[in-house]
């Protein structure tokens, strides 16, 4: 069992490196596309070519599903009890086939609940990165996170 | 071929109702849920029972692309060239088992590009709603789209 991050333990302001990488196949780019998101530049090769990306990319979903990833794929696990929100979600560079994603997380703010003393609120802006570190994905997260139980 | 909605045809404040219905199958939120965000409310219907849920909830990576998937699916094939981003991204209400989805669209701000006369920015704010009309989640898509080619 992995180590419990609570709400007491984010920091504010501390980057975390969330762990592995996730490399984008032509398979999976154009799985996802065809279930979620039927536009040649996501499902087809050779018509992607004639976009304006000049080749498959991966499909905002996609993207979002592999943040998602990432964000259950961290050192300790999340005590987190719900996804309230998600803001300013910036696709920065497509993600291409090949690329080799790896993901960050700072905790931008943090509150306790004024109501329920069993947990608080933590905002973190994610950054999905390709192998030249460059910016693919960003957003700001809005969980609802357990705060430490106490010992009685 | 489905006629095409270029950046001329959106009308500010004007509502869209998207086709079709999507209906939460308990099979497709596990399966999500296990390869994208492997938390106990995703992926186990026992365990989904003594969470905040208390029941099987489909993932925020499953909701985005149920939100996708409509927008592929309107009356007209808009002529999108680049997901830009999606804010104020919310949650409202879980999405659960056996919930029949639709989806609205209001465009809510639309510029002509400056600098590219063949472009402009769309934003429109999505809706997913269950079968008794319960808002499950919103957010504003900021998509650059294709103005109608001039003949020549």
């Amino acid at each position: 069992m992995k180590e419990i991050q609570y709400f007491e333990d984010f920091v504010v302001d501390e980057e975390q490196q969330f762990q592995g990488e996730y490399e984008l196949t032509s398979d999976e780019i154009v799985e996802i596309g065809r279930r979620w998101d039927p536009q040649p530049w996501h499902t087809d090769e050779a018509a992607a070519k004639d976009t304006l990306y000049g080749g498959l990319v991966a499909s905002s979903a996609h993207l979002f599903a592999i943040t998602s990833w990432f964000g259950t794929n961290m050192p300790k696990h999340t005590a987190a009890l719900a996804a309230l929100g998600f803001d300013e979600l910036r696709i920065h560079a497509p993600g291409r086939v090949g690329d080799r994603l790896h993901a960050t997380a700072r905790c931008i703010e943090k509150r306790a609940s004024r109501s329920k003393p069993d947990r608080g609120i933590v905002i973190s802006r994610m950054e999905l990165l390709n192998q030249n570190d460059e910016l693919i994905l960003s957003m700001c997260t809005t969980f609802m996170v357990a705060r430490r139980p106490t010992e009685s």
